[in-house]
């Protein structure tokens, strides 16, 4: 294979093959393959795009580039959740136990977080004490004993997915539909559950602006899964505003525990339910949605999940005391509430300002090197379609006592936009893909 | 500047601005821009094009980016005459004496030739004692001197060309319109020279295919010119089958020396003359073309031309009794004569096959290593149109005695196609493209 008329290949939009797509891949992660022709294939890639067969091939090449984990001692029912990335979105704390108290095991590794706010590991280590990370041994354990595990990812999972993103990353070949995919599933697939259940995120505050967007991207991605032997659900979910009221770290394991009990935002609960809903339906193909979706919420309402969650943390290093209540943990932080500066409803949220504005307050990293702050974030008092008036405040920041936060305020301002009547607005649910 | 933002625009189709092109070339020469990032802006390049003034940037960058030329003590009259590339072209030594014998000063640096036969230093080599390279200094005096200079190039010209047409030979890059007219263009605005006639080949034996391209390429090459400040003229000119009737570099030369004393082949006479009188018309604006070609036919006719290239190749250590037979020079060559197997017109001829057969005697390169026979190569006996029969040789070939060549003799059978009437052939001179 001479590199030089692959690329040409794809270049002229001709198909390459599966033995072609995985010697590229093995060429590249084992450095036989320069920089500079790999770049110039993934700009051929971003213009002509890939096949189904393409985009599998090289997925299943990336994904076999490193270790590859596999439950076969756990039976056929691992499943695992992925998030394409919005502001707030805190349902893996909901996802896991609830899925888990549904016989679901749910082996999940998480990454940190850059920008907006923190990862998933950055959320659970706003809760003292807490472990995230684990040998292998100890996350069997953890799936065997809980149903759940949710760690560090500490694995070398698809390294070729690693060093191609690097590349895309500085060669503007980042926004290209076959690559996001495949990156994603690359991960999924070495990772091992049998199946996947992806939240396709839609809106201002996600990658994927438009719902024709990401039903494409959706609709690779189960593509890729039921190819390479998963079982993958897809939902499209509406990320106009953020999930739930809260942004940063804290806020947010502290609004999924209240969902655990019951006591959540119906858009974080919702979601929740839906998506262990499709867990289910990955496990059961006989199981309609209906039946699933009664199933799960019976779940939740019963308490099961709260205590699976609870016994789960403190397995690994919580203390049990503090989910009654974590205001211990506010210690040196003070709330300034902001008000509207005039009256009307609540149109569009531009989402991705909101998650900025958190950061600003310390809740994510400008870069690698920031240090997060668990406790300082903000709760939206106001959401979408809600009529705000100027004596009554809609958002609620949490700040280190004495930071000047102007620019923050500022930035949040106009980052609500209001309209004279009630707006429409898009369902949270928008779509679901399959196979 | 950040070059993933620079790549990013370009892949979304914005134009460049000169600044950003000239600090593209810059960093890319001094290397600190990657190869990665170069390659992935020349494919976006390769699907999005480039504007009139993005690529006349570009030409500019590359021209500037090492020693540039300049002729200003010899007056305003040099012109470059530069053909893109075909099989049996030995126009530039008919070209070079005659348009100086016009008044013209033609200050030409020619390359070596891989692949089909040499370049045209060469052909020039394939007479022994000629000397092809040159000081800068005896450069200028042999402008001086004789109103021409036909060397090797050895000043370091455009390397920011160089170094970037090295990479997209392994990134399938070069088949590009602006990257292929900027390279070709740069290497001549550092030349020098105030005019520039382009000779553009179209058909089976050009890198252009078709006259609808080439037209574009000659028109691109124009405006890059013009934008730099220098008369530019491009003739669009068949090569559909090879120029005049001899392929290889002693065969080649001693048919240029016949189109100097009057009695070349038609094509080769008239492309000649054509060629030299926009050479003309670049130094004289006011001249029509009728005159010029006029006045060029009267120049070759007097034998001036002839006797210009004589002593120019005397000075340069040729022996002047050579010019009169160069019988002696193919001593240890044989020549074998081949039939048609059927009789009928020729109705096409695989160009390129044909040089290809030249270089398998011996007459090109394979690669960089290969050593040329400056004395074997083959004589067409009939060219498009002509009838040929089964009892007269249609061509001969020239090789060492006791050569096999068995597969040269088949290749070249495939590579006439004959037909039973007489075929419709394109003109020599297809299209003039000026600004």
């Amino acid at each position: 294979m001479r590199m030089t008329d692959v690329i040409e290949r794809k270049r002229d939009g001709k198909a390459l093959t599966g033995e072609e797509i995985k010697a590229l891949v093995k060429g590249y992660t084992e450095d036989s393959i320069p920089d500079y022709q790999m770049s110039a294939f993934l700009m051929a890639v971003y213009y002509e795009g890939m096949s189904d067969e393409e985009v599998a091939a090289l997925t299943d090449a990336m994904a076999t580039s490193g270790e590859t984990l596999d439950y076969a001692s756990l039976g056929n029912k691992t499943v695992d959740k992925h998030s394409t990335g919005g502001v707030g979105d805190k349902t893996t704390f909901v996802v896991a136990p609830l899925a888990a108290s549904c016989g679901i095991i749910v082996p999940k590794m998480s990454g940190r977080g850059l920008g907006h706010t923190g990862g998933t590991i950055d959320k659970l280590e706003a809760i003292p004490g807490f472990k995230t990370d684990a040998t292998k041994e100890e996350f069997n354990t953890l799936l065997k004993t809980y149903g759940m595990a949710v760690v560090g990812q500490t694995q070398d999972l698809a390294p070729a997915d690693k060093k191609i993103y690097a590349l895309r990353d500085v060669t503007a070949t980042v926004e290209s539909l076959p690559l996001i995919a495949s990156s994603v599933m690359s991960k999924k697939i070495a990772a091992g559950a049998k199946g996947i259940v992806l939240d396709v995120k839609v809106g201002s505050g996600a990658f994927m602006k438009s719902a024709d967007e990401a039903r494409k991207l959706a609709s690779t991605m189960v593509s890729i899964g039921e190819a390479l032997g998963r079982k993958t659900i897809a939902l499209l979910t509406n990320m106009d505003q953020p999930l739930g009221y809260t942004i940063g770290n804290l806020l947010e394991v502290e609004e999924a525990i209240d969902t655990l009990k019951g006591e959540g935002p119906e858009d974080v609960t919702e979601l929740s339910v839906q998506l262990v809903a499709r867990m289910l339906m990955c496990t059961d193909e006989s199981i309609t949605f209906d039946k699933a979706y009664e199933t799960v919420k019976a779940k939740l309402l019963s308490g099961e999940a709260l205590e699976k969650f609870i016994s789960y943390s403190e397995s690994r290093g919580a203390d049990r005391a503090l989910f009654s209540s974590f205001s211990s943990l506010y210690e040196g932080v003070e709330t300034i509430d902001l008000y509207p500066e005039q009256e009307g409803y609540i149109h569009r949220f531009d989402t991705q300002g909101i998650g900025r504005a958190a950061m600003w307050l310390g809740a994510g990293r400008a870069d690698k090197t920031s240090q997060i702050d668990p406790a300082v974030g903000l709760k939206l008092l106001k959401k979408s379609g809600d009529f705000v008036s100027t004596d009554t405040p809609w958002v609620r920041l949490y700040v280190r006592k004495g930071t000047s936060c102007e620019d923050t305020k500022r930035l949040l301002q106009e980052c609500i936009e209001l309209g004279a009547a009630a707006p429409d607005t898009l369902p949270l649910i928008i779509d679901t893909v399959t196979a």
